[in-house]
């Protein structure tokens, strides 16, 4: 195994020096998709423009196999959006409504507050005290390396707007689910559970949820005048753009690589997901441009994923059936690689020596725990497909996340290139590895 | 003078050993005033609420002769504001109007945007050039200590929409005067100068006009709608609230200090300026606490300061023929002092010894250059008011200035206390100095 490690290597540096710095294909990317379309809400017409930059861009890059596979999609799109305190302390507040949010009348609503912490207190609170006012939860959220405090504090977004509307209450206000201190709140999606009827329901900016915190606590009654316009517009077409490197082998299975083409429309979607197509591109590009592979590498830009992974359980529907040696996706921002996890079969795979060689070389060590892939991979990883994640480091991750602030300025050229060199180590080494990579007994997904 | 040193130290510490911690009387102000009353543009009932709060605060803190001294202006408010990119790449772009600024019809206007690098390329154009267009200036800014960037690059804010009116421009939209890199626009005040026609003016946020940069660069025609609505209101009254630490001797002249209390609409005024009257007013209820001094100190809480120091102006037009021995106002935010400047009559008064040792014992060392006040003490100073300048670090001014992001959690209460320290210092050594403190020849203000 050393031997392929060691061609590997080579390979890289060949490729590095006989063509245009490497990096610019990752960064050309971001650039490019988010300047000349910016924001691309699933379903909308942006994403489809998107869907026509991404073919041309893949196309000129020299993939093979370029097309769309379109799906339909229900489409939320955001209306109006504006809150005041009416009483004790007359002042507007920032915010944005959830994906799938409710709407108010054109004129708004006026209620009062009733606060809660986080969503425990929401849950205990009796139905009385939260009927026909304006629910309040200002989960904080602390801001961690691996990201695992989205999925604990991320809750309050996810679900309490189920739970506000359960119990009767007329419109439902979250802190933002983000660790930054700006005036920008985080969007995102959240499903009405349980036959809960809708709401409205939105994240105050960080500095909003503080300043909302302080009016409750000087002990007055505070009313607040909500407007929140949302839509659905029905069902409408999105879908994902494939693009591959052919392998030598069509029996070794699939290597499937990929991030979302989709964004928020807050923002122009720079670190979300745009940096993860860069990285997952630029990557496979370089493998592209050296000896053909044994494996195939099936590179997915996967659409409509902010809004319910439309793009990868539709990529599983058409795909799933076929033989994947194994899947990976980026969808982390575009920080650097700071260590790897794997799920494969075998804990004794020669591939895992060899991939821990390779990327530990890089300072890119194992991790606890195992690999379970994201959002768009998710229902191949629970058909049993074996996964890699090469995790991105998240410290600054959720400052950015699904707000206006999530801009071309917010990547950091060094940080992209580290991990577009981590995914070349690995797919270098997967790709050719002769290891059979047998499927996992199906799970579900953890994330 | 060591031992008017000596006996300023050890006031402080008596007065720091026998009261609430002194740093609570500044972060209250801040903290209130920005929770119970928010933003509060000059001339607006929010202005007016602001006034009730201060005179009741400065009373509770036990300060004399607490009174409005009303004036009238004329008040300008924002309306709604949208900007979005029709052609080549459709997208909106987050902007605020700079204040005085011009209105579009309410459905807007769609014209071609004529981008410039900076003010100097915009006053070289040809009229043609202009004419007709929606004109962008890209002025950028870097961040320096002693906040003296603002000077040079705010010109694109103050004099470019003026600059663009005479040339026939259909708007103006200028990068912020700023260095952060968030969605949350600058705005500030401009004039119409020699006689241009008020137009639509904005600033977009930094990643906004870099993105704008960007597309001009891909070298095709940009079309942008554009909708600002702003209106002037008519003349409106604002006013001045002033407190007072009396002191023993009348004719020793006043010590005049403050910061102002209006804000633009944006934010919330935490660093601009709540943070200015937190500082002076903390310092002044030390002495207020302490022996009675020599000299009266006379705290003011300017109204209407953004807006083009309407508060400033009056309070000389009432007062100064009154005899004031010297003069310091704070508006730059919480952060440190870390140097101070001084402008007396004579450069080698001993108040300047006692000042540099009292003051250098802190880490706080003389700048170079003299002190000129800022826009509030200004037409004091320029009627040969001695001054003083603590300067505050700016450093990270300018990422929040006139923003929404002028929040209270931008406050570090580590930082306003040293400052309100600096500041009890400096007043400590003035209001007891037996330095005559002649008066300046009159002379022009320089900022």
């Amino acid at each position: 195994m050393r031997a392929l490690f060691s061609a590997a290597t080579a390979l890289l540096l060949a490729s590095s020096a006989s063509s245009a710095p490497p990096s610019d294909v990752g960064y050309d990317i971001v650039e490019g998709l988010t300047t000349e379309v910016g924001q691309r809400l699933a379903g909308t017409e942006a994403e489809a423009r998107a869907r026509t930059w991404a073919v041309a861009r893949l196309k000129a890059l020299g993939f093979a196999n370029v097309r769309v596979e379109p799906f339909d999609m229900p489409v939320w799109v955001r209306g109006g959006e504006t809150a005041e305190i009416v009483a004790p302390f007359p002042q507007k507040l920032v915010l944005a409504a959830l994906g799938n949010s409710g709407a108010t009348p054109e004129a708004g609503i006026t209620a009062e507050i009733v606060g809660f912490p986080g969503l425990d207190a929401l849950k205990a609170a009796p139905d009385a005290e939260v009927r026909g006012k304006i629910v309040f939860v200002s989960h904080r959220m602390t801001a961690t390396q691996d990201g695992s405090s989205y999925g604990y504090f991320g809750a309050a977004r996810r679900t309490g707007p189920s739970i506000a509307s359960s119990k009767g209450a007329a419109a439902i206000l979250i802190r933002s689910i983000g660790t930054d201190h700006h005036r920008v709140p985080h969007t995102g999606v959240q499903d009405w559970t349980n036959g809960a009827k809708p709401i409205p329901a939105a994240a105050l900016s960080v500095p909003d949820a503080e300043q909302l915190e302080r009016i409750i606590a000087r002990g007055k009654p505070v009313r607040l005048h909500l407007t929140l316009t949302p839509r659905m517009t029905g069902i409408h077409p999105s879908g994902n753009v494939i693009a591959e490197v052919p392998g030598r082998d069509s029996k070794a299975g699939v290597v499937l690589i990929g991030g979302h083409l989709d964004s928020w429309d807050l923002g122009t979607g720079a670190i979300d997901d745009a940096a993860g197509l860069a990285i997952t591109t630029a990557a496979a590009k370089r493998i592209l441009d050296g000896p053909k592979p044994k494996r195939t590498i099936r590179l997915v830009w996967f659409g409509a994923e902010e809004e319910g992974g439309f793009g990868g359980k539709a990529y599983a529907k058409a795909h799933g059936t076929e033989k994947h040696a194994l899947t990976a996706e980026a969808d982390f921002g575009a920080d650097r690689v700071w260590q790897f996890r794997t799920h494969f079969a075998d804990a004794k795979s020669p591939l895992l020596t060899e991939l821990t060689s390779a990327l530990g070389d890089m300072g890119v060590g194992p991790g606890s725990g195992a690999a379970h892939g994201g959002t768009d991979i998710g229902p191949m990883v629970e058909r049993g497909t074996p996964v890699i994640d090469l995790e991105q480091d998240g410290t600054r991750y959720f400052d950015i996340h699904h707000t206006a602030d999530d801009t071309l300025d917010k990547i950091d050229r060094a940080q992209l290139d580290q991990a577009i060199d981590a995914w070349t180590t690995m797919l270098r080494v997967v790709v050719d590895t002769p290891d059979p990579l047998s499927a996992l007994p199906a799970q579900p997904q953890e994330d």
